[in-house]
């Protein structure tokens, strides 16, 4: 179930390129390109849903146990010290785009300890670094 | 399962008073007292693990289906036009009970749209408005 005009329905698709760090029959899991900080992931659902308001919640609490999952794989591959799991609902929420996603947001002990959007500016290299480690 | 120092386990024992807006047999919903927006409420998972390293994948993703259910109440109870959800683990990533929890935010569209962890300060009496909108 694919939405056109929808950005993440086009990455799913493979119509727009993305740093895929996992997939699965159900999911896509990719790299935020304005990471909180490093090592910030996107658990996609598949099929389109605007928000918890729209998805099936067998789909929203898979995307649950899947992060449940991941975080620990890349708790240990990022040497990170914890994780913010974040969901945004709706524009007044500061959703930006309107596909059901999941945030995993690898915090450190030397870094800010709470939430504020506050984009790190990486270059390729160390795009690609991060990716590497965490990469399936 | 309880641990005897956590204020969590106490609450949901009911040793230390909570405003609750739903329970069940494997959870309790209360309001958290520093609320970063009006109506912010914690989904507390009545069995004791820290954070969702620990919680068994069902009870982390049965708190998922209970966040969809509940905001989809909670959104026409109080007139919000969005919703963070919001799980922290681990102390670096800001999470200050270590007993697992999901954070609710209501936004609203005349607010700040983005999460900063801005503590409202409300009156007992605001409170209770906003409880008895949204109490079960």
């Amino acid at each position: 179930m694919i939405k056109d005009d929808c950005i993440f329905c086009k990455i799913i698709k493979g119509d727009i390129p993305s740093r895929t760090l996992y997939e699965d029959d159900s999911y896509k899991v990719i790299m935020d390109i304005e990471p909180a900080d490093k090592g910030h992931a996107l658990i996609l659902p598949k099929d389109h849903y605007a928000d918890l308001y729209e998805i099936p919640e067998d789909l929203a609490a898979g995307a649950t146990k899947l992060a449940k999952k991941l975080i620990t794989e890349f708790t240990t591959k990022l040497n990170c010290d914890g994780y913010n799991i974040l969901q945004n609902n709706k524009e007044a929420a500061g959703q930006t785009v309107s596909h059901y996603h999941v945030h995993l947001i690898p915090r450190y002990a030397d870094g800010q300890k709470l939430f504020r959007y506050e984009h790190l500016k990486l270059t390729s290299e160390e795009m690609d670094e991060i990716e590497g480690k965490i990469k399936k």
